[in-house]
């Protein structure tokens, strides 16, 4: 499907005319999916309306137009991206020569970091409800994809005797929630920020499946100290 | 603010005509709830109408009208409800004498039943944005007390040293967001009864703090037999 803000394609082609005005037209793309992001997130989804997020992005309602077809392709981009990113880093955590329980904390800090410090990942990454089926079905299978990736680093853990034997569907589901969760509670001016709440919360979600759990940490408040 | 579903009041009565009149109102009212879980179910609360809802407790929509002022009101006590009885629960837990972490499993346990197997409870239970401003309130209300009280048992467990120490209103909510999060993918026809969901989950949330985790069970599919 559509997928041109994600590709850098053609990396031989050199920077020729067509290559330097795609790079810009994404650029805007860009610009105005944080400006949809930013607008989500003030306002709520569903009461989000194009006429705002265009004045949030400095445009006309026309020009707008010529970038999104409508409100629904703005959510659909946020979410997709977020998705692209949160497998990108699963993957890298899977490939990686490090135990499989720190392969699994940093997918947990790359989830949180997508969905709660980076804009488009806030609050529209959970309203998939609100896609029109056509749209949906293509991140509904991301969704799966990701989620399958979480349970096969778990089912890897538990192989090498890292982790304890479990459910790891069961456990992936509730890893994914606890973090998806997150979005409801957290505020950007809270107490914690998002670095300390994904270091408390992948301490404390890959212990409860640890092989040798009283060699990791639990996530204890300001005492820990230097993270951030 | 109205309560007359969740208090049997005036014990001392008897069963007065007024009494039974009284009882057999919220019956009614109990029986209407239920059907429009139903219909917020399989339609999901924002398509659900009241006149969905009137056909599905085989009343006239002017009927329905009698008992509740909108979906709006219906949707209020499907989540009342719910929370009056996961704070029943929690407050059952704490006033116990079996070990904290035995408690903090019961209060899991009784939280998916009552989001999963009850029918008010499921669906219903996360949509609180569509609530309008007053009722809203009393609903976070009994959320963040909800919260609270798994905190508090947290914190308990703490002290006692049953629990490793840790950030207890992090736990809380990661606890309470891999609960919540069931809504989203559980299905009434799938592999797993709620009651293996919840044991499976309880015991992982559980063995993430636990201070002898090594003891705790870890949750383990099929192979576990005996439970249900």
């Amino acid at each position: 499907m559509v997928q041109f803000l994600n590709k850098s394609s053609n990396p031989g082609s050199g920077k020729t005319v067509s290559e330097r005005m795609r790079r810009k037209s994404e650029a805007r793309r860009l610009d105005i999916l944080h400006a949809a992001a930013r607008v989500f997130r003030r306002s709520g989804v569903a009461a989000a309306g194009m006429r705002e997020i265009a004045e949030e992005a400095d445009l006309s309602p026309g020009n707008l137009y010529y970038y999104f077809s409508g409100k629904d392709e703005l959510l659909f981009f946020c979410q997709d991206r977020t998705l692209d990113r949160m497998l990108e880093a699963a993957e890298t955590a899977r490939a990686s020569t490090i135990p499989v329980g720190d392969q699994l904390r940093a997918v947990i800090r790359a989830h949180l970091h997508y969905t709660l410090d980076e804009l488009e990942g806030a609050t529209a990454h959970l309203e998939i409800d609100m896609l029109a089926e056509n749209l949906r079905r293509g991140i509904i299978d991301k969704r799966d994809k990701y989620e399958l990736a979480v349970r096969a680093l778990i089912t890897k853990g538990v192989k090498r005797g890292e982790f304890a034997p479990c459910d790891a569907a069961l456990v992936a589901r509730a890893i994914l929630g606890a973090l998806n969760w997150t979005v409801r509670w957290y505020r950007p001016d809270g107490a914690q920020s998002v670095s300390a709440i994904a270091e408390g919360l992948a301490n404390y979600l890959v212990r409860g499946i640890a092989a040798h759990p009283q060699e990791t940490t639990v996530p204890v408040r300001a005492q820990s100290g230097g993270r951030k």
